[in-house]
């Protein structure tokens, strides 16, 4: 397996885009990144595709990245179209990560692009519900309090029921409060306040936070990652290669995928043993990590992550968000972004995206947003339930 | 790039399964590759799945391969869902090639499967509108004639429509008649007279192709690949474990996918690309092939990729099967499964399921169909429109 080098990157704003089309939104994003690189769309040797909901909203299935991409004059090369629910995008990263570590290819693009946003709201809702084993949903639905106060549809309830249970969960548990939950969105709104690509640009305090409607207790409307629309882009090439086009290249140090599976609840899950993975292949520890993009779906995941990705000890979550520890100015930022709750989360589209943002920290291009000095980031990427966890995680470890 | 073997192979028969579901189909597809090979299912280290349809028939989006495999005991490893339409299962077959090939992992599932029909069958037919460019098909279906004579819906139309036209230009250009498409189609049907898992097990006459009704000029329903269900599955090791498991493996000597792009007439197309390329990698020539398993979606687009991967010059298909060259006994029989159109075309299976077919025939356990010393064999899987050429192919070459 040889290094492998990300050499550009290149995304859309996160945001409602009613009136932009998947085409016109990955164009946007891929043009920059190739812009930013100085790799010609005919060197590419292939692309990998995630998207997750194109299917159930727009009927477009099969040959997703083809449709995109060949409308921007990219043709003849492999394109691998591949989906992973919310992990879509990390998926493909993986896929591109493959083909250039492999020796196969040289110059890989990898692609992440979403149009959730539809005038009928309730179609983008029913769309995340193909997240889940569908076949069980109906049990699942019989079995679940189904009732929100935002009237979103089945689906979302779905999802934030589930996080709303676990974030009782780890109260219950470890004393974790409301209050940590609403820190972390607080966190996350102030960063993507510093972020243009960001789909929410106004700073929260953690009141704010808190008096924002209840969607599920004691997640607020704040502590959940919103619908969006958006695309992003990066550019991969072997090591050798990638001094052609910079003197900034950031190293695929570990690509690790993982599926859920039967586990005792000491056990570890999913997001754990996906990072224990990728630390042990990069021969890097938490310890040594500068600034991470993780999963904040919702608030209480990013604190719960903290602890499945080693951040800190099992139940430390809360300790971490008071400290400052995952601010900016912090040991360890998290999100600078603004992560999933501000910046947005078009699903098939955020893997990309984190790893965008990872490499403009790595190079000191995150402007107002700069984790100062970063050398080392990791991404953490989850898609789908079931089961009780996600059915997908990407980790990728990058350094300079 | 290691050398990768598989070591088993099995699949469902392909049929109208209305009664079950893709859980239960790909269980039994599964089943039988781990128990052909001696491959324990907690010896997997990494999965990847092919599925075209299942989103747009069923809501299943996302995590399809995860949904299947945790319900018969697969968890905890990578699970790469790939969708390229027709030729997903195809793609799906690569990436577990690429895994073992990269040495990242050693013991890879290939599976494809697929639910197509739905007591709806206009559900059926919407679905597979899926792999073209949806955006695009309103106006294309404005330039096309919509008009045909089993009253199937547009989108199969639309396939079939394509297809006629290419049937019609090749008869015009080289002097190819409706007989020899209908000697295709009789073959494989015959062919399929011979497999177990063949959805159409009737032997039929050229004659009998002829007077079936007309779909679109000049294809009768018995030169069109059916709707089906099914799922196929096979296991790929590198080369050295392969020796643990069975003293009979069968080798990947070449994985090519390639998409569409912008070329004059005289320029070669995406079957003839992605040919060549599997050709160069593995060393092989088509004078070199002993066996293939090719996309026949259509009788007329058996005899174009005769011409298209070489296995005579362009224009000499009909020749081809007026000599009897292609047919079991003949010098290279094509589709000794009986092909798309007799064995049948549950869509996201149909790759692996060509792939577990050429591991049988270069096993000898092709039984009834066996190609008598068959020692090298080519798959090539396509799928989708776009741009007036299909939007994925994938071509492999296997030996002993």
């Amino acid at each position: 397996m040889r290094q492998v080098a990300i050499v550009g990157a290149g995304m859309t704003r996160f945001a409602k885009h009613l009136d932009r089309s998947m085409k016109d939104l990955t164009r946007e994003a891929v043009d920059a990144c190739l812009a930013s690189s100085g790799v010609d769309k005919n060197r590419l040797e292939a692309a990998a595709v995630g998207n997750a909901m194109a299917g159930l909203l727009t009927g477009q299935e099969c040959i997703r990245g083809q449709v995109v991409l060949r409308d921007m004059g990219i043709g003849g090369i492999p394109v691998i179209n591949t989906e992973n629910a919310c992990a879509s995008a990390g998926t493909a990263f993986h896929l591109a990560w493959l083909y250039v570590a492999s020796g196969l290819y040289d110059t890989v693009l990898a692609v992440g692009m979403e149009k959730l946003f539809h005038r009928d709201k309730s179609r983008s809702f029913a769309a995340l519900g193909s997240a889940i084993d569908v076949e069980l949903m109906e049990q699942t639905l019989a079995d679940m309090n189904e009732a929100t106060s935002d009237g979103a549809g089945t689906s979302r309830s779905l999802f934030m029921d589930f996080y709303a249970q676990l974030a009782r969960d780890h109260m219950d548990t470890y004393g974790t409060t409301a209050e940590h939950y609403a820190k972390i969105a607080a966190k996350n709104h102030t960063h993507g306040s510093l972020n243009p690509h960001a789909q929410f640009q106004t700073p929260r305090s953690p009141q704010e936070v808190l008096d924002a409607p209840l969607i599920a207790d004691p997640l607020t409307r704040l502590m959940c990652s919103p619908i969006g629309d958006g695309a992003a882009a990066v550019v991969l090439t072997s090591a050798d290669t990638a001094r052609q086009y910079t003197s900034q290249p950031v190293y695929v140090r570990a690509s690790a995928v993982c599926s859920g599976q039967d586990h005792q609840p000491h056990e570890p899950g999913i997001s754990q043993r996906a990072a224990q993975q990728a630390y042990e292949a990069a021969g890097i520890g938490p310890q040594d990590l500068d600034v991470a993009e993780i999963h904040d779906a919702s608030a209480p995941a990013e604190l719960m992550l903290y602890e499945e990705l080693g951040l800190c000890p099992t139940g430390d979550g809360g300790r971490l968000i008071d400290e400052g520890v995952t601010a900016l100015g912090g040991r360890l930022p998290v999100n600078p972004s603004g992560g999933l709750l501000a910046k947005g989360h078009p699903v098939g589209a955020t893997g990309v995206a984190q790893i965008a943002e990872i490499f403009w920290q790595l190079r000191g291009q995150a402007d107002k947003r700069q984790v100062t000095g970063a050398k080392v980031g990791l991404t953490e990427n989850g898609g789908g339930m079931l089961r009780g966890e996600a059915a997908a995680v990407t980790v990728h470890i990058l350094s300079v």
